[in-house]
């Protein structure tokens, strides 16, 4: 019996490409410079997978995916010329870019649904200050904070999943991950856990190839956040929760 | 500036003994077993330090504090002459008795308001997985879950603080401590936090000796968490947050 539900963040939560873009134009505006900030999102994401596999492949240890978004920073502006103009204190700031991403707009009333009868928490490659700032941007209800830091490791690998499950006291049956990417369903089942995928067929902008559909029968599979509050809440008769609990 | 409050829990927050000694007699109701259930809450409350000191002094590696209370439960029990008629079973649902804990009248209004303008997060000797089915069951609206567990040592250890102001990306001077025990505030401030006090004059009940009153010259003394909620509003005059944040 599913009593939580954690969720991938960048992308099956939030829109990070127009958010980053966003925040690039703004914060290069300010300074007269000049930037296509979609193309510097997509850049600044590009470096992201290959600066975690550095750490799941076991050559470095866990470091916090913020120490990472500023390395990749630092590489992204050389890339556009902007590595002079910018300095130290100012990348701080920047880098703070993925706290401030827009949520997809039915995010905030999905999960606000689904908190009603289940414990919600993100299970992202993002660490605590990360999804808590975030959190606090985008008014995401969250539960609690779970996902890579709590494992000190990456997703896809399982200690992730395992270890976001166990810091709630729960076996991983007991627990569903949802996400728009279905790597990520692929990993979290091979953990023991539920899956519900959605698509976000515009993440990675108008001309998005990839996880446009489900490639397998995940438990659930729903057309967005609010879809799949409707979902699980239609599948209690009454409210759970560990032993039920008051709230909703 | 301070840009999160993180919060004792059991006692600040919650009433414990109240919560417990309620369990426990439905428990035992439920089993025509007569119990006394604020001495059975005393007792099973008694063992929690010392439990926690044999982690603390190193002669234990850390555990959560749901098997220290499960532990302590078998203990009480026995103390109690419940030992046979109780089984291991039903032991593991009277364990959640920790999870099913009434906020103070005031906790649940002075949080909200707290949150507008603050990350907050308990940091507390409790679990993630006890604070976050608390939080379920009492409605406490937290940001994150902070405290032992990511820290894997127990207050008044600084490792705990330390590392629940480092899980936000904060300097401990970026971080309020706010507890009813003024030992609690001692540690935090020790470890460069900044500290409120209010008092919970009937947390051990109507003949409480110890914490009715703040003993040092804390940063900020409250008569409750409503009142520290408009105390710490009142002192900025614009949201605050990491960077500001739209929530509230």
């Amino acid at each position: 019996m599913v009593k939580a539900l954690i969720f991938d963040v960048f992308g099956t939560v939030v829109d990070w490409r127009t958010g980053v873009s966003r925040e690039v134009e703004a914060f290069c505006g300010a300074r007269g410079l000049a930037v296509d900030g979609i193309a510097f999102a997509d850049a600044w994401r590009a470096k992201y997978q290959p600066a975690m596999e550095a750490i799941r492949a076991g050559g470095r240890g866990y470091i916090a995916l913020d120490v990472l978004h500023r390395e990749n920073l630092d590489a992204t502006l050389s890339e556009f010329g902007l590595s002079e103009p910018i300095d130290a204190a100012a990348r701080v700031d920047l880098n703070r870019a993925w706290e401030k991403l827009p949520p997809w707009p039915d995010s905030v009333a999905g999960l606000t649904t689904i908190k009603q009868a289940y414990a919600i928490a993100p299970c992202s490659n993002g660490s605590i200050a990360l999804m808590t700032w975030l959190a606090k941007y985008a008014a995401l209800p969250w539960d609690a904070i779970l996902g890579a830091e709590i494992a000190r490791a990456y997703k896809p690998q399982p200690a992730v999943y395992l270890a976001s499950a166990a810091a709630l006291g729960l076996t991983p049956e007991d627990v569903m991950m949802v996400a728009a990417h279905n790597d990520d369903l692929v990993a979290a089942r091979a953990a023991g856990l539920k899956t519900a995928f959605l698509p976000r067929p515009h993440e990675h902008g108008p001309g998005q190839t990839t996880d446009l559909e489900p490639n397998s029968q995940w438990d659930v599979i729903a057309a967005d956040l609010s879809d799949l509050g409707r979902l699980m809440i239609g599948k209690c008769s009454t409210p759970r929760g560990r032993d039920g609990f008051r709230r909703g």
